[in-house]
């Protein structure tokens, strides 16, 4: 259970970084790209990246508002990543709302997605940091592994031989590694010295792979009510996700059979969705994804051990709970 | 006519841009992203961005290896720009070869221009530049005005009320945007003054509008094997070129609706091409790009005027007649 302390932070961060996207697309034009930017940016997400990214530097003492540029960056990055990858999945809703592409046309998501990448970059080169470049390099080095990450899920949706160590490399640049940038740019702002810095990337990249894994279960466990897309989407689509891929490569073979039919035939009939949560159960899936999950926080818990103690410090393991815990 | 030293020049940074940018896509994974990647910067093109970026250094007797990696970068981000740019105008061939969504789909055309934006920021931020922030600012600036640029150039397909301003503010910013940015990178790793960075810039905006102006002459007047992509593809496409423009702002009211009703049903029917072409003789437009042209061109050259006499002054105003007479 998160403190009461770290609840007023990560609201007060919240606010900070909602204030600043709302004003991103203010009186720019033209209107057929900025409203589309507009909507991406005001119909809600939780923050999570900017808040690690401002929390790393404080809880290295560091000035939070000079991270506060940075941390825009990464919440327009992740954005940016949110409109292709809903281009490409083909998914109509994103956290309750029809997507962009869905909106708009695949044209203008096109486009809103690119806008949003540069307007990443215009945010955080305004960063004031005397490692403003290897910040940058940073950043980019990241967007790269982005598009890695993506390409490798994508290639994955046509494979049945995906195995662990496939995933495990996929979530790694795909989710863990933005989370990764998160920590150590916020750490090199808060001044960190090299050994921090790589804790805390360290700390981001366990936390990443936990909030993924939790993703792939929440997709199949959470009410769509709550989970704002559209449930059971990453069956539908036919990725390979931590329980997929733990199911394919522990069942006996008559059970693997009967479950890649199952994938093969769920195309929207969400009815399957139950079949194929039960038969996960089964195999041990869940069971293991939550174990997974309970070692990248234990990891990401230990990667903090070495920093001094402090508010940030405390609200970081607070954010550990609140990624393990969530219902969406 | 251009010189004989210019010939050379413009052929041994030709080589080393190619060189670097066959190296790109080496030894890296997943295939299915580098693979199209490779595709694309291996399939030819002028080089004319990044040779722009490089002679801007020469002009200033600046050291043109220190530009090698910002200019590789600006053709990396034109690459992009074509990727994506090709996707919304669905068109099917790029320098006689099929696009890169024609011959992988748009998934991975998505991802292979959004690998390339991020691969052109690697790059850039290898530049041994005390400016390298201040570099860093102008190339993404420079990419949301194109960004803006390509989304004018869409709105634009559905309007029959465009105005020369209007075109002009767009193609400002889809095209002469990108060439003003390599001049004035160039410019600055040369270490030239403001007013020389400046001036270059200057350069590198009338030759963009010029450049553009005879792509909208050269997409209804050259011939389609030189050409190398869709012969009459902006007509196709419904784009406000400056012949559209010019004639709709120009043509008397019954040849207005002439025009307006052979573009509004020309989808397709190449024949209707030397109709159209015709009419845009007859109205006057090709004589009026051709001028415009010819102005930019003039505006270009004394933009130089108060630069030091160099041979890489010299070889500017050689590219700016090797763009003037281009014929693809």
């Amino acid at each position: 259970m998160e403190s009461e302390a770290f609840k007023q932070v990560f609201l007060k961060y919240q606010t900070l970084i909602n204030d600043r996207l709302s004003k991103i697309a203010d009186s720019r034009q033209p209107q057929n790209l900025y409203q589309p930017i507009e909507y991406v940016l005001n119909s809600g997400g939780k923050r999570i990246r900017p808040i690690l990214l401002m929390l790393s530097c404080k809880a290295l003492d560091g000035d939070v508002d000079a991270s506060l540029d940075a941390a825009v960056a990464v919440e327009l990055l992740h954005n940016f990543t949110l409109v292709h990858d809903d281009m490409m999945d083909q998914d109509d809703t994103r956290r309750g709302m029809p997507t962009v592409h869905k909106k708009w046309g695949s044209d203008i998501a096109l486009l809103t997605g690119d806008g949003l990448v540069s307007l990443a970059y215009q945010s955080l080169l305004r960063t004031r940091s005397k490692r403003i470049h290897e910040i940058s390099k940073i950043f980019t080095d990241g967007i790269i592994e982005l598009c890695e990450g993506q390409a490798l899920d994508y290639d994955f949706e046509k494979r049945q031989d995906v195995q662990l160590d496939d995933y495990l490399l996929m979530i790694g640049k795909k989710t863990a590694r933005l989370l990764h940038i998160c920590a150590t740019i916020g750490a090199i702002i808060g001044n960190g010295s090299d050994s921090q810095v790589q804790a805390l990337g360290n700390f981001g990249n366990n936390l990443g792979c936990a909030f993924q894994i939790q993703d792939d279960l929440l997709d199949i466990t959470s009410k769509q009510e709550i989970l704002g897309k559209t449930h059971g989407s990453d069956i539908i689509r036919k990725k390979q996700t931590y329980l997929v891929v733990y199911g394919l490569t522990h069942a006996d073979v008559a059970t693997k059979h009967r479950l890649l039919d199952i994938l093969e035939n769920s195309n929207n009939h969400s009815a399957r969705i139950t079949e194929i949560r039960d038969m996960f159960q089964h195999i041990g899936s869940i069971d293991a994804a939550n174990a997974a999950i309970e070692n990248y926080i234990t990891s990401a818990r230990a990667n903090l051990d070495d920093l001094p103690s402090t508010p940030g410090k405390g609200h970081l393991l607070d954010l550990l709970d609140y990624v393990a815990t969530r219902q969406a």
